[in-house]
């Protein structure tokens, strides 16, 4: 791909963001009636490709299970309020209503009491025994303390999410640091790793092992990444570089791995935008904490808005619009497209003549000139 | 055309909107007298290459005949309200005056009501017996129920309209599914069909036999077609894309297919850019709700704004600016652009020296760098 | 010059605007009181390369004389309220403080008498009177009939001005249409005139034997042409197409004709890149018409406006920010670089170490990427 | 690089900003702890790479301490209040609560007074009497007049800076002007010196003998130098730009002259990324200035404010995010980005595997295409 000079001294890659596309109807209609939304990864199967982001504002337990249900998904934060606390729905009740400051100060109390071990168990088994595929995410920083307890807790999927994970992290005081490349290896479930931003990035995290990868860097609507950081690649070239990547460790493994594209999916065009670039499926945060069942009860934040020196993102109000099944199978009540999700990926499939999501991969784009 | 790399996996073609570009002043200028804005498609003429949508808060019977005798022509909603209720007009008062939730409730219900054939016949009927050209407009999904009634309703011209129409829908379940290309040829009325956004899509509606196509996916100001579905092309592009598929197909049958292009068009500089990138005429419809003659008496909306589960656009409300002569043939009233369309078109191609529509598409452009 | 393909049937060539292009300092810098700002165009020599619009919102005989008795100049509408009044300067007056509907149908009405020659004479004879270069400008509409009476009045130097000017004005009905190209060169005084936006048309308008033209469509700020006509060329762009034919025509014919840069101009900054992208001298509207001796009055229009059929511009309120002398010389008062117009020039070739505005036209310039 | 033609006469080249670039993390991650944000020029090291802006506004002798004892450095503007009056606090404090005219009076009053070389004197021997990196800045129109004084005072470190200062400075009074490739090699101290903003004004400030330039033109949030004498390059390109003549520049004598980026930085994110396309560190003015301890009192302005005939810049309020030392080593109490300026960057450093400011300048950029 040319560079384009920034000036004389250093190049850089143009990148595009969701907005900058669409998606180009081919010459073919479909029924809608004869369009699969189905998503596969691993053992498991999803009707639709849209999993809800593991943020104690979006996912708890029940939620959990609802989106389950719903045939979606939502990785439980193995970090966050409920494998901190026996009730948190108290204190995430009681913060919706706070003063500002006084919920920001009961959120960082919750946050600092310790994961306990237990309550993963109790969690993960809940969650398991309604019939659904059990999900939870860690960080990197604590995967390898939690995973005996994850293990045990019998989980069916495993998140290891930060805001940037790579497959070599560096660090001279620890002689024994994490090692992605073994630890994903010797687990004994099937692992989405991320989020990444680049081909070789993309690349390494999928030489680990994982089944899948979450794609994005400083997109998402509740994250101030690339204000604070100067870090990020907007997303749809975040997507089509780890494209690239899935083909190469295709080519040389024989093994797909699946690209989940987390970050800037608020409406079912950037869900159909993103499978069109290449994503298997997607993660959304903002979407779902708009559903009444949300945990969050209108508020929307992720854990890096609570970080003591360095907050990233912030706890913002979110507009309750439907309930969960609203927001996935509608029916929608406004055009802003946060609702029918599926629905709304199902008839742009429709109207663009693609039968599968791994047929709308293929689909042509047009960039805002 | 070179594509540009989204990402190592992914391309895309550049493609620009109305906005983005403008009509560069040719070396000559020309007397407004000497210039003419004619239309010709198939038998008849009209004397602006301007079409008003076929939306219920644009074209009732009323305005269809006044359109008509200005030149312009507006084909009515064979599916809307005019062919369901025996009074529309009553229905359309209460509504305007409804508060929100009322008035979308009462539409609802008047949009469940079934179409009656005797009401295709009588509105015709009514429009024709005015002496103007009668157009009505329909979906292709259910244009074939409806085309006995609209044969024996000696409609002039048909409008075939969706957000996409392809040549070739594909389809599980009918065992004899909606084939274009032999129903147009079937047809005793010369069609126009649409919306199409690529070469490929228009060259295969202008091979069903159509008279002429609509250009335009998810650039209507009253859709929201891009947000939701994540589809469509800019408008410029799009036009310019079946300009070309216009040329092939010329060349390769000796028959010359209108492009009319719908969607984002609002001013007469709107008109003049669409006719200069290669459009035969245009459709507008939120300039035509702004008439005080509209029947949406001030309020503006898409049937697929009343979508039982995916809306995809709204009701607006619409400043009524003048009467259907003055947003026709003025005298405007501001400088908005969207009044005297007719008079803007004619001083465009006297400043640019154009003397005709056809000579006009040859302008020069410019795209905002 | 690569064009951009805008789809498969019609390419378009990018153009840039003003305010996307900014002036690279050079190695060097100078002393304020080195550089030199002066214009010399036929036989006049102006201190300054700027002159005021000829809108009666601006250029009152008094204003013409304090801008030239400044090292500027402003022709007088000589189509405008001085030539069809005795005594404009009570209609200004009231129309100023009019409601604005009364104001509107006031200045309609002034518009819509007569043009008397006599008056020509008497206010050129004012303005000649004081010992400043008289200077007026007429439409290609009009300027046949009123030629006799502007050579009588000794005029010094004529602006033929129109939205778009052509060399060529194609006419059916009229067995004598004006021809630019003979009729500048029988004038016995210099012309300026435009406006243009194009290489080729530029070179014609040069042809005619003007010793300057008018580059500018569509970019004024009192005019909506664009957006009503979907007419013109990026600012910057039109300058430097026409700086290509400046060459050519020198080239050809030994003349050197000035560029006057007219649209768009509002500060400093952008009088120090007109002249950068190679105009010679700017003409600015509103820029004048915010100084409180502006005939205006707090208000800014062009004739345009008040178009019986389609205004193109409307009659705006302008905030009166210090005399003529503060808005060509300062001191400024503020840093939104519109007074001190001049100062500002001197310190911008100052600090690009450029002496004279013919070598500020080599300046290096950085467009927005 | 490939020029942008912005017309047939007149090209350019194309500039980015700092905000349409981002950071691609690489593949490798780091360890906080062991990430080195310090920097070193000449003699001196500093923990951070972040200078403040030699502003009244923004650095005192007492917060130039604060700012060195915290890692970070500051000029005094030495021909500022500091150095006119002898007790500039009293007037800081009483034009922060004066009404906004009788504000800019007493400014323009107090910075009319003469400068006195003894309280040069006096404000250095504070500032190095406490131990840390005494650093002041003066203009190249003063530079020679207070030189003496300068040395005689024992400062550690001086910046000559100007909105444009080049290398060779054309004068036709003066016989003997400022030639700063002879002043700053005869200066017994080591210079910063800018700004500038191309690679060739870049290269020949080097040649001076500076320790270090300033990059930057038309950038600062305090200036309109844009707007008001339309000069300036995008910071992103400028910094690139004066990369590569710091490449050259050692190339041919061995010398690594530093970049220091001074304009648009205002957030952690637009350090990082400024020392990415190349800076060694950068100057901030608003980050300060938004201090408690802020001499300016929540007020934010630069001399170019006051100028008598064309002011560029403001006085601004600001508001005050917290302590000095929060703004440099945090905690950050929000996510503007504008707080914990080092810890951002040591996050950025680590989430993208570079131990050093100097390997930071390797990473690799994406561009908003």
């Amino acid at each position: 791909m040319p560079d384009i000079e920034i000036g004389m001294g250093k190049a850089a890659r143009p990148a595009y963001g969701l907005d900058q596309v669409s998606i180009v109807p081919s010459r073919r209609t479909r029924d809608l009636d004869d369009v699969d939304t189905g998503w596969e990864i691993d053992a498991f199967s999803f009707a639709a490709p849209i999993m809800a982001s593991g943020m104690d504002s979006v996912v708890s337990p029940t939620t959990a299970v609802a989106l389950g249900e719903l045939g979606s998904a939502g990785p439980l934060n193995l970090e966050g309020l409920w494998t901190r606390h026996d009730d948190p729905d108290a204190i995430l009740a009681r913060v919706a209503v706070l003063p500002e400051d006084e919920a920001w100060a009961e959120l960082r109390q919750a946050y600092a009491a310790p994961v306990r071990p237990e309550l993963i168990r109790d969690r993960v088994k809940e969650i398991r025994g309604a019939g659904v595929v059990s999900c939870g995410s860690v960080t990197p920083h604590r995967v390898e303390a939690l995973a005996d307890a994850i293990v045990a807790a019998e989980l069916d999927l495993l998140v290891i999410q930060g805001t940037v994970v790579s497959a070599e992290h560096v660090t001279k005081g620890d002689p024994d640091p994490l090692n992605l490349k073994t630890f994903v290896r010797r687990l004994d479930l099937p692992v989405i790793v991320g989020g990444c931003s680049s081909y070789r990035a993309a690349l390494h995290l999928m030489r680990t092992g994982a089944a899948g990868i979450l794609v994005g860097v400083g997109e998402g609507s509740s994250s101030s990444t690339r204000r604070v950081l100067g870090l990020g690649v907007p997303q749809a070239t975040a997507i089509a570089d780890a494209r690239a990547a899935r083909m190469r460790h295709l080519d040389e493994t024989g093994v797909y791995v699946h690209l989940v594209a987390d970050g800037g999916i608020r409406t079912g065009g950037d869900i159909a935008k993103a499978i069109a670039l290449g994503a298997d499926a997607v993660m959304a945060g903002a979407a779902f904490a708009a559903a009444t069942e949300a945990p969050g009860r209108g508020w929307h934040w992720g854990q890096a808005a609570v970080h003591a020196d360095l907050p990233r993102g912030t706890r913002a109000p979110v507009a309750q619009v439907g309930t969960l099944a609203e927001v996935l199978h509608g029916p929608a009540t406004d055009d802003t497209g946060s609702m029918n999700l599926v629905g709304a990926l199902r008839r742009t499939m429709a109207l663009t003549g693609y039968a599968s999501t791994k047929e709308l991969q293929k689909a042509e784009l047009v960039v805002q000139g």
